[in-house]
């Protein structure tokens, strides 16, 4: 196992680093500037060391119970150094959303990746074909829903001399992407037959995540498996095992319950998507983590949950009125969008710790670069206190940064990750 | 004038580019890809040069008319080739909001930011002081509304043997920062006086935009004008001209008006920060437009108005069930907090020339990497058609891009600008 995920030598730019760079992760660890001393720029992110390697073994221990395999999807942190570390910890390979993301992957090392869409348009067809091309160790598989799209696919990789790989999108009526029904299917199914040699079904994909409550994640899950038995039936995917994956970062639970039934059989390679799990949070996922352990049996057992790892430290930037403080922390450094930052530490310079914030501290609004805090008369509160923040929603915090500092326990840098948005 | 603002030699990495790089913006521009013949992997966001360049224009003439500085805001941006355009068409400065983006600005060439917050902590101090140290001629100053914040950058420069400019922040009760009455104001004044080596006082500073209705608006400016007349009155500026700046990018116009008693007073330097007219919009900016039009004189007796100079081009992803397609155009790509982007243009592959499109085309929802455009049987979109949007709010469009293309009003690439957020 690579120890050194955090401490490469890439040049750091931008926001939250110490002063007097230029930095490298290798650097920065070197360094080892303290938090809780004010040696770093803030607002900064910052991932727990700790809370990273106990969520990539629980996630190990949760999808080998299963018999299922990982590729965790990679949009979340689009960080190369973080993908290392799941692959390093088992992950068969790493999913991902756009065809310049698979680039970015495979220029940091990544061999295998599931896109979890549909490949389209000439420019991103040229990306993924030239990796073919480079590469012919390189893993690629997209989703199809739509028979204009395999016809697309089709004709350019048939004149490029290639094959490109491709899984069924089962979808719920209703949600977003995938075929609705069967006649949906068969379109797809008898368009992927034309192109024998440049479009090869390698399985089925399907992302429960859309559907309204869980009886609809199980029933869109059901007809996937139906899907992949019809066509296994019938001798229609390309190789063996054929794929079949679904599972977004909240019902991976539900997925791998009811994609089992194949863990056992060798033509079938049963893959888990969750993103999120690497970092949690304290919003969607806290919720949907508590679902999974009153419910799913594997989770109980394990005992311990998935542990919050990427939080927000920023300053009080002006107590200008009684009950509200202005923190120097905005759209542009966090997820918005499933709830605000939630304060979970305070700070004051020249203290030893931090002490555990309020619970009636809470952001109320936010505009690009400030939070809105809902404080009490007599909060002791200071312009220049540090607070550090739990979030909801990684990956819309993640693309606010172009590094996020890795922290030690008790607040120190012990490194940093890049991310290629 | 520089003429090849978007033509550096800078590397571009990251989501819309043509495929087989690496592309830095000269040799983007030498490709001048073409976005209609599917050229460019999407999404992208590109900038048409026809419209920067009219705003460019239409602000200095409408600064110029009252007689005011323009200092814009750049986090909007945070693209050091905007930035120089901004200062070449006129500029005094450039405003900005924290310490590493002013450090940004100063690695690619701006001598002299306004940071329209204050300096808080540590971390951010040293940025600032060892720019500072490093070079006599860059200008800096950050506003104050905190006396605790005053006596923190008074103990920080006067240790390092160095003056911090301040401007005193005046704020709205209910609104941000700032200081809401004259008590507030003494303390921070009173504070300053008392480091007269390292704290010099060069203005006021005013942000009107989170005051409830015009009528808050201008009663906030005229506290801030007469607080500088009064400052002025007792000669408490550190130096003369001093400033007193206003102006987000929705009420520019009340500002300049406002202020404008200041305007031929040679004591005096009035500002404004407006950020947003560069690229404008069609959404919260658009509407601030109108309102301009309306009731401003010298804005009507221009005639043009600011143009949408930001847009984004996506795929039709798929079109699973009727009235919907999904968009390859997500949360990652385009601001979604104040109105989701409006399609404009729709262009099938070999077809001329795009069309515009329906109104009725309109999102509904946003996910990471998805929109959802409600449409209406019998539409003719198919899976791999381009659609062109337009935007509400630039900022938080800007940040979720590395570059941006530059095209002109054939589509076509003609350079790109890296942004440093």
């Amino acid at each position: 196992m690579r120890e050194n995920y955090f401490q490469s030598e890439t040049l750091l730019v931008g926001k939250g680093l110490p002063s007097a760079g230029p930095w490298t992760p290798a650097s920065v660890a070197a360094q080892g500037a303290s938090l809780l001393d004010e040696e770093v720029s803030l607002p900064v992110a910052v991932l727990s060391e700790a809370a990273l390697r106990h969520n990539l073994s629980w996630m190990r221990r949760f999808t080998e119970a299963y018999g299922c395999q990982l590729a965790p999807h990679g949009k979340t942190t689009m960080s190369p150094a973080l993908f290392q570390m799941q692959l390093d910890a088992g992950a068969w390979g790493i999913t991902l959303a756009t065809a310049p993301q698979t680039v970015a992957a495979y220029e940091h090392g990544v061999r295998r990746v599931l896109l979890a869409n549909q490949l389209v348009g000439k420019g991103n067809f040229e990306l993924i074909a030239n990796l073919q091309a480079a590469d012919a160790g390189f893993w690629f598989a997209c989703v199809v829903d739509s028979a204009d799209n395999v016809a697309a696919l089709g004709r350019h990789f048939h004149a490029r001399g290639q094959q490109i790989k491709v899984l069924l999108e089962i979808g719920a009526a209703g949600g977003r992407t995938g075929v609705r029904d069967d006649a949906q299917a068969h379109a797809v199914l008898d368009e992927i037959s034309r192109w024998p040699d440049a479009v090869a079904l390698v399985g089925v994909e399907v992302y429960e995540g859309v559907a309204k409550d869980e009886a609809g994640v199980r029933a869109v899950l059901q007809r996937s498996l139906a899907q992949w038995q019809a066509i296994h039936a019938t001798g229609g995917f390309a190789q063996l095992p054929a794929i079949l994956t679904g599972a977004g970062s909240a019902w991976f639970d539900v997925v791998a319950e009811e994609l089992s039934p194949l863990a056992g059989n060798t033509d079938a390679q049963v893959v888990l998507r969750p993103g999120c799990y690497l970092t949690h949070d304290v919003g969607i996922y806290r919720q949907a983590a508590r679902r999974i352990h009153a419910s799913n049996p594997v989770a109980r057992e394990m005992g311990s949950s998935l542990r919050p790892a990427l939080r927000l430290w920023a300053y009080v930037q002006s107590l200008p009125e009684s009950g509200k403080a202005i923190i120097a922390l905005g759209k542009r450094d966090a997820a918005f969008d499933a709830g605000f930052p939630v304060p979970a530490l305070h700070h004051r310079p020249g203290n030893a710790v931090p002490v555990n914030a309020p619970a009636h501290w809470q952001i109320s609004a936010m505009m690009d670069q400030h939070a809105f805090l809902d404080v009490r008369d007599g909060d002791d509160l200071r312009v220049g206190d540090l607070l550090c923040f739990d979030i909801s929603h990684p990956c819309l915090t993640f693309d606010k940064w172009r590094h996020l500092l890795v922290v030690d326990d008790a607040h120190r840098v012990i490194g940093a990750v890049s991310t290629q948005f």
